[in-house]
């Protein structure tokens, strides 16, 4: 699945503006990191910089390739044998790079494919359902094994109805044709990808009472718009069809029959009937060739502003006459995926740094998710060079591949589902990728508390292509619109270093469950580009060597970034998070939520406790800080350090509410939850957020109590840290001092 | 020709600001016209009503139905002898309405197209120059004697080169093809019809050194993108081609041979050679179709932010391995031309009330001319009627149609060469429509000292729709924008009235030779709506009849306009000009221009005259005003009125300046002139404006001189009518005072 989460310019703008003030004193640093790292005693910094350097040798472009050719062979759909097959040929290479790797087994309600038929029936009889066309040169793309287009998890159907457009299918794209006096129920809704999670768009048709929805790709969102097509360039061909789950992943993901507990064969499961995250009606993607005929032919007003896309014809918005016949027989079955869990075992099992991506892919899946899976072993190649040459890593690092995300996050979600208690208890991190490398342009999301480490990380790694560090060019790319397009209220001209923002995370790939379900501090991150293939037959190796990354060098530097994560987490005397980071998000979230509230006349006293418990949290963050700045060389023993550091990850699980988010309680975690009609994006404190949107004052004060009180426990877990860190806190008994020292950059903790 | 002049969103928007201070008074009285009538005195208000009654009462949408089909029976172009016969018939018409009608011929250069071929010759083969489709039940699109897509006055050629894409061939997106490294030098340009004349596209490529140029319809600009095509809707169609002439009306309109005399059969003239109104590059007009060839052929680099077009392509630069073979053989001769020239004689032929449109079409010419034709004939009817009913106009009406305006302004050009003299002393106003009706949106264009007396008429002529006044219809139209964009710096909220702007005078129709070349005070009036067949085979009675008037009313609504603002000028007492509104105009320019010249550090004192003269301008506008203002009953005999109305008319012939502009001295007023890299759209000032955007001190600081001096010779007109509306002038002796009393709306002069 994998969807890049984009910041809005406007939220862009004020993170940035919020940024440069807390922050700019860390820029100035960074670029003397050389001396000491964050979260490392002096004393360490020169062996961890040696780990780094040994590391950041291995990856290799060629050998990048070479795994990539090999996981892009046959087309690998979850719930197929060569599914399975790649599973085993990870698993494989995990045990040749020194790991103890295993394949892990669920058994999930997953639908595949058996016949999927479109036509015109009004004004005129015509076949659509068009497949994908062979690209001369690419002897992938006429594989007769890729599957149909289709949404997975769509119901089985055989409607005719009359058709009407709905531009992106948006909560506001309804309120626009419900203005214009149409309705789509009954009907046929024909909707375009983009602006949201697909399921959200089938979720909308369904609550608007549409018969059927039919998803295409418009040729201005990601085709002959954008730039130039495949195989001439990288972007969307007009046959290219985007498949994808509909699953409504924004109620929970995973095995639809098992909400909250994994999928083992002796689990509990509900029927299909009362599975809330299963869609209710017919849902087909088509490519933009069909949905040209489809519009051609659609009579009515002209559409809105802003609805007209980049296809050659008027778009109207449908008034009856336009009939289409839908056909769609899905094969539900109880189907096996195949998890991979790989360990490098370290010196303490008590602790675990979690990497993972998934490996099944609608087809040949290049980038979605090759490219990620062949960075990801090169990076664990990496680990097990050092590892051989005698070094053990501090903490157990875990790597995964994942089954069934495409589908909904199944792989991961029910792996998570099984051993929530145990990752709560050692989880220290997860560290995602999955559409790995598209393109030269790093990109990443993360927990706030994390931004930091992906800054110093990128910091250390080269960039191919400049020579200069992956940070460097990341933070010109997107400081550079500044330049152009002012911040309003922002001082012009200043020349106030501006801090690199990362995006929030959302939904759409497996950093979903650790995050939002367990409570486990993640983050994710890519090399981006023009990418209009996703989803395609035409995601393949062929488009990668050629568009995506041709030299595969890109795969490299994402390896040399996912393992330097990897080693810096697994290596730190205390764990690089920063808190007064997070407290900015908060607060800041908490300032708009306080304004809302206001102009939506919300009444209660819900802005105002979640405004102090922000506050509270805020200072607590700074308490925290300001202890573990002023920690002088030997002032911990080994348990306070690992007393604080389980405090300092467990800040993270303080945030989730036990009963879970209104309306959708598998989603536990209250700053941040994938939009629950958006999907993918990230909502920002989402309880509160949406009830208030909703108008809805009783959900919302019960969502302020629930928000404010996470705050609370999440603000006491770190005055235990600033407890523990102080001078005065009664040394843990009986334990050698371990060897130690300043930590690294200590005001920037 | 007549391509509709449009405000931008930002002069608009700052001429509402500006002009709701000035006016704002003027809006409340205007709802209260009955009892009075701008330059009428109170004795004769309700004879102008009841001639105005009956004036109106008389224009019928099935006669207007009736001339149109007649109009459009046969394709008329210019140089034709079915142009001839359109000339005989409307003169027969103006003799059957009891006008004084004659034929004037002109001998003039132009040439019709005998052979157009464009062809693909790299990277393949392909025939190119597709021709316009039949279109069911539309029998006139399959007229075979319909001409080719052709642009009158392109050379001949025989071509073969490389092609380079540059967006609309503007300067801006000849500086960005230079950032580019890209140069058309040798080459052929594509670009498309938009944003500015085609003979300064022609211009701009014979400047940047092009071996051809191609001018095509995006679908983007006035076709699918815009909306339903025809026959479905009033857009272009694919196949649709725009012909049109490339002239280089901008440097001097009319027969290219002889500029500034009359092409009478004895006239000196230049060789072709010495014309620098004759482009010197061939150009064609293509359609969407085979500019969709050519732009999927290019290679290249992708085309820069904005300039991807509609068609399903993505959009590239070209890099030279695209060749196109071009073959353009056009007939030049000396070809008669027919003006028509109608004449309802006024108790004094020496005071002239003009309006005029052209006869020629480049095929059918429904809407480009006919429909104003088609209007103009009603409303000359209508005063025929009068006239037979006992009327006698007050000063004598002059009804002019137009040969061989397509081509280039030739008819109405010769014409006012050949009778400049007479004009400038007979001339009250000149009235043109053209494109007279696509839609039911009025718009007009002014010299800024009648402005109001369209805003007065049309707040007596009736809207077809709705039955409320036109100009309440326009006024909501326009100034309902400003309810969703606020305009910076305005008062939100404000419930001040707003006045409705009018267009300024550029080119593109045949008021240019009278207002721009003999300083002739001008309008131009129409009723507007969505159409994309300009130009082509499909403007044409069926396009009429079905999308852009079919019930013919906003014909007959044309035709109230027209014969209204007639008799209004034709029986004023004291001509209705509004000298303060164009004061604003002029000193809002100047501002402008100080600030502009202050940026591009302009030495001199040009500016500063400007400004100054500016002033004096604006305080004897206001020193005239006021004294018609307090005139009182009785205080005018005839000939200070005479005298005064003589005065009023000539402000705007003392604004010319006699040596014209610099490099284009056909173009003699100071304050209005097409822009030399615009062609249609007017340059207010434009001698100090084009200057300063040429970095040229000494030509800024001679026009600069120039246009001052216009401003005190106009300025001394408008005092020379203070002193004779002052109480205090000497009356003119020995004439008996004709019947007097307060001029209507007095403070609005």
């Amino acid at each position: 699945m994998r969807h890049s989460i984009k910041l809005s310019l406007l939220r862009f703008a004020s993170a940035l503006v919020v940024l440069a003030g807390v922050l700019s004193a860390a820029i100035a640093s960074r670029t003397q990191t050389s001396a000491s790292i964050r979260g490392f005693l002096p004393s360490r910094v020169e062996a961890e910089r040696d780990l780094e350097r040994k590391l950041q040798g291995t990856p290799d472009p060629a050998r990048a390739e070479a795994a990539l050719r090999r996981l892009t062979a046959e087309p690998h759909m979850a719930g197929t044998e060569a599914s399975r097959r790649v599973a085993e040929w990870l698993r494989d290479q995990y045990r040749s790079f020194g790991f103890d790797a295993e394949i892990v087994t669920y058994s999930v309600w997953l639908p595949l494919p058996r016949e999927v038929k479109l036509e015109l029936v009004a004004p005129e009889e015509k076949a659509l359902g068009s497949r994908e066309q062979p690209v001369a040169g690419d002897r992938d793309s006429s594989d007769p094994r890729a599957v149909v287009g289709f949404n997975s998890y769509s119901p089985s159907a055989d409607v005719t109805a009359p058709v009407v457009y709905v531009n992106y299918g948006t909560v506001q794209d309804y309120n626009d044709l419900e203005s214009l006096g149409v309705s789509v129920a009954g009907k046929i809704a024909l909707v375009r990808y983009g602006r949201g999670y697909r399921g959200v768009k089938s979720k909308l048709a369904e609550e608007h009472k549409a018969a059927g929805l039919l998803i295409y790709s418009d040729p201005q969102d990601d085709g002959y718009v954008a730039g130039d097509t495949y195989p001439r360039g990288p972007w969307r061909p007009l046959s290219a069809i985007q498949r994808g789950s509909v699953l409504y992943t924004q109620i929970y993901p995973g095995d639809p029959l098992t909400p909250g507990v994994a999928a083992t064969p002796a689990a509990r499961r509900i029927a299909p009937a009362d599975a809330a995250s299963l869609p209710r009606i017919p849902t087909v993607p088509i490519n933009a060739q069909d949905a040209s005929v489809i519009l051609a032919a659609l009579g009515g007003g002209r559409v809105p502003r802003g609805w007209q896309g980049g296809l050659p014809v008027t778009y109207h918005i449908g008034e009856g006459s336009t009939q289409l016949h839908l056909k769609l027989a899905m094969d539900y079955q109880q189907r096996p995926i195949y998890d991979v869990i790989a360990k490098l075992h370290g010196m303490s099992d008590n602790e675990w740094v979690i990497l993972g991506n998934h490996h099944d892919a609608w087809v040949f899946g290049a980038a979605d998710p090759g490219s990620g899976t062949s960075a990801m072993l090169e990076a664990a190649r990496a680990l097990g060079v050092l590892a051989r040459s005698g070094w053990k890593p501090r903490r157990t690092i875990v790597i995964c591949h994942w089954d069934a995300e495409e589908p909904g996050l199944l792989g991961s979600t029910e792996w998570v589902e099984a051993n929530r208690a145990a990752l709560q208890e050692k989880a220290v991190a997860y560290i995602n990728t999955d559409v790995g490398v598209t393109g030269p342009n790093f990109s990443a999301s993360a927990t706030p508390s994390l931004n930091e480490l992906v800054r110093d990380v990128t910091s250390d790694v080269k960039d191919p292509s400049s020579g200069r560090s992956v940070f460097d060019v990341w933070r010109d790319r997107l400081t550079r619109p500044q330049i152009e397009e002012r911040i309003p209220g922002s001082e012009a001209g200043s020349d106030a270093p501006i801090e690199v923002p990362l995006g929030a995370l959302g939904a759409g790939s497996d950093f979903c469950p650790f995050y939002d379900h367990a409570g486990i501090p993640a983050l994710d991150v890519s090399f981006t580009g023009d990418y209009g293939v996703y989803h395609s037959l035409y995601d393949d190796f062929y488009w990668m060597k050629h568009f995506g990354d041709p030299s595969f060098a890109y795969h490299a530097a994402l390896a040399r970034v996912l393992g330097t994560l990897a080693l810096r987490l697994d290596e730190a005397d205390i764990l690089p998070f920063n808190y007064p980071e997070y407290a900015v998000e908060i607060k800041r979230a908490s300032d708009d939520l306080a304004a809302r509230a206001s102009i939506a006349r919300m009444q209660g006293q819900g802005a105002r406790i979640v405004g102090d418990a922000s506050d509270e949290f805020a200072a607590a963050a700074a308490r925290a800080a300001r202890a573990l700045g002023s920690l002088s060389p030997g002032a911990l023993d080994s348990e306070k350090e690992s007393q604080i550091n389980r405090d300092l990850v467990g800040v993270e699980q303080a945030l989730l509410a036990p009963q879970g988010l209104a309306g959708r309680s598998w989603y536990e975690h209250t700053i941040f939850a994938p939009g629950s009609y958006a999907g993918y994006a990230a909502e920002i404190l989402p309880g509160v957020s949406e009830s208030l949107d909703a108008n809805d004052a009783a959900t919302f004060a019960q969502e302020s109590d629930s928000l404010a009180a996470a705050l609370h426990r999440a603000a006491a877990r770190l005055d235990d840290v600033a407890r523990l860190a102080s001078p005065s806190a009664p040394s843990a008994a009986n334990l050698p001092p371990r060897p130690s020292g300043v930590l690294g950059v200590l005001p920037r903790f």
